[in-house]
């Protein structure tokens, strides 16, 4: 199963594809999109293409953006919700369930804890997808969604299977 | 010059359509985009669809949004701004230019003072779009948007008229 994080940002947009075979996991891609334009639509409209190319080219099976929100800056925050709109839109367009977790869930997911260091969780995306080169932070925090997500669909296949043997 | 004025928001995404000739306006029509989904990925594509729809059945040359933030609360702020994405990136994916303009501006140019009720503004809207039949408060924004808009379309095309005229 291929699996598409997604760290939304209206500058820098990062996106991660990794593959999940069982608890198995290996990197296929990852990168960051700089949206361009003169105004907010056309950046939000090379957002839009540049994610859907991302998509069209990895085909992946599912897809998970983080869920973030800023507190202090209305202004940050809508703009970070004009991106996060556009991360969310495109995986659904492409016919994808789209997973949302919070920060402090990828952290756990990658970490084991949820009050990880951003060094950390760099590392422990290094010590997981072996071999994998980064694009840059938002990369990283991009596949870090893609591994939580991946975690999250496997426990829930187990659940689901558990639950029919026990049927 | 037809000219369409969005209101964005995820549950009610308002838009109206006025046509613009000289300094006469009319109402080509209004309406309002319920979204639909379980998740809020689906809900983004529903407006996506609806929005693309509206530009595709009216076929209007300029578009504006209004530029609305919440400040007390960070995640109304961020739903606001994932709609508000939407709402710039179907006219920009329609090859428009999209005018964006706070909401003081809006009522300024509509009521013609900055600090006019919500009654004032459709107030004014009826009256500039005689026989019009708003399809609710979110519309009769979407259209003070799009009369916004036109009254700066016109302004900017007297005043490069009349610089061409001082050459």
């Amino acid at each position: 199963m291929r699996v598409l994080g997604i760290d939304p940002g209206l500058r820098n947009l990062g996106w991660g594809v990794i593959e999940a075979k069982g608890s198995r996991l290996s990197h296929v891609a990852n990168g960051i999109i700089h949206s361009e334009g003169r105004d907010l639509a056309e950046r939000l409209k090379s957002l839009h293409e540049a994610l859907t190319e991302v998509i069209l080219r990895h085909v992946p099976d599912a897809a998970a953006v983080e869920q973030t929100f800023v507190n202090k800056d209305a202004v940050a925050t809508l703009k970070l919700g004009q991106a996060r709109g556009i991360a969310l839109l495109v995986p659904a367009q492409a016919g994808l369930a789209v997973g949302e977790y919070a920060p402090n869930a990828v952290k756990k997911a990658v970490v084991g804890v949820g009050h990880a260091a951003k060094g950390q969780v760099e590392h422990m995306v290094r010590f997981q997808l072996p071999g994998v080169e980064l694009a840059g932070p938002d990369a990283a925090d991009a596949l870090a969604v893609a591994i939580c997500h991946a975690h999250h669909l496997q426990s829930a296949g187990r659940l689901a299977a558990a639950l029919k043997g026990a049927a």
